[in-house]
């Protein structure tokens, strides 16, 4: 197995944690000299906060482990393409390299509506790779909308 | 005093905190209903993380007093043109509308780089009023890079 693809199984494990409560399972870590420093998964329902998503807990946790809000050493792992906030946050920490695990084409701000990590009028670009254990991570997020839509026809029958 | 100067005066106020702490003035308030629901100034460096901008604490403040991640029926008053990662938590809250203070050239995301809230390929549009107080916005921030310039010549000459 890979670095790469040993760090993102982790990443697959914290979005697991998401699917547990009900949030779309996403899941983020941040590695500096070959450690995990941050970690995260959305909690976007849980916490009821649309800035729970995986990637800015595990910048804010690795920012606090660093002391520094620059996060120049370090690579970020993400299961899914990230939101226009969290490429933002990506670039407002300056982290140079990010792993994805797969694209999300109606909403990524990595290539697919946009691409916000290259873009020539910004004073960051970063490097990413992508399709990383990309069958387990859009796989997952598959299973969680399939369930999701059983669970509304259901409420919907039983007129919730 | 337009409803529109008096948030801003108060969005202003908070980017005078900032300044206090050695960090760049940026203050932002969000309203619901006629009333102030979430107030943030920014605290990059006071806090060391890059995610302490003024928008984000005043959407996890909002979201906090509504008990919800979406703040539809919200208005937010930001100094300073938002980044892309404000510019992204805007959208990821469905905060419908907002105004700003002064534009940011070479780094705003509401028409100045790009224009992130108004993009037909995102899900959510947000409704932009510029120039309000803007000569005060922009003038606080002049005054703050000026002292900054003053303050490292000085550390250079002195060895520091």
């Amino acid at each position: 197995m890979s670095e790469d693809e040993r760090f993102m199984k982790q990443a697959l494990s914290l979005a697991k944690k998401a699917y547990e409560n009900g949030d779309v399972p996403i899941g983020c870590v941040i590695v500096y000299e070959g450690k995990v420093i941050g970690r995260g998964y959305n909690r976007r329902n849980k916490d009821r906060t649309s800035l729970a998503h995986a990637e800015i807990l595990a910048i804010r946790k690795a920012s606090k482990a660093i002391g520094d809000w620059r996060l120049e050493k370090c690579r970020m792992y993400i299961t899914l393409e990230p939101c226009q906030m969290c490429s933002g946050a990506i670039l407002q920490s300056r982290i140079p390299e990010v792993v994805i695990g797969c694209m999300n084409p109606k909403a990524g701000c990595a290539g697919s509506v946009i691409n916000l990590l290259d873009m020539p009028g910004f004073n960051h670009r970063v490097s990413v790779t992508k399709g990383i254990c990309e069958e387990a991570c859009s796989q997952l997020l598959k299973q969680f909308f399939a369930e999701l839509r059983i669970q509304k026809k259901k409420e919907k029958e039983e007129g919730k």
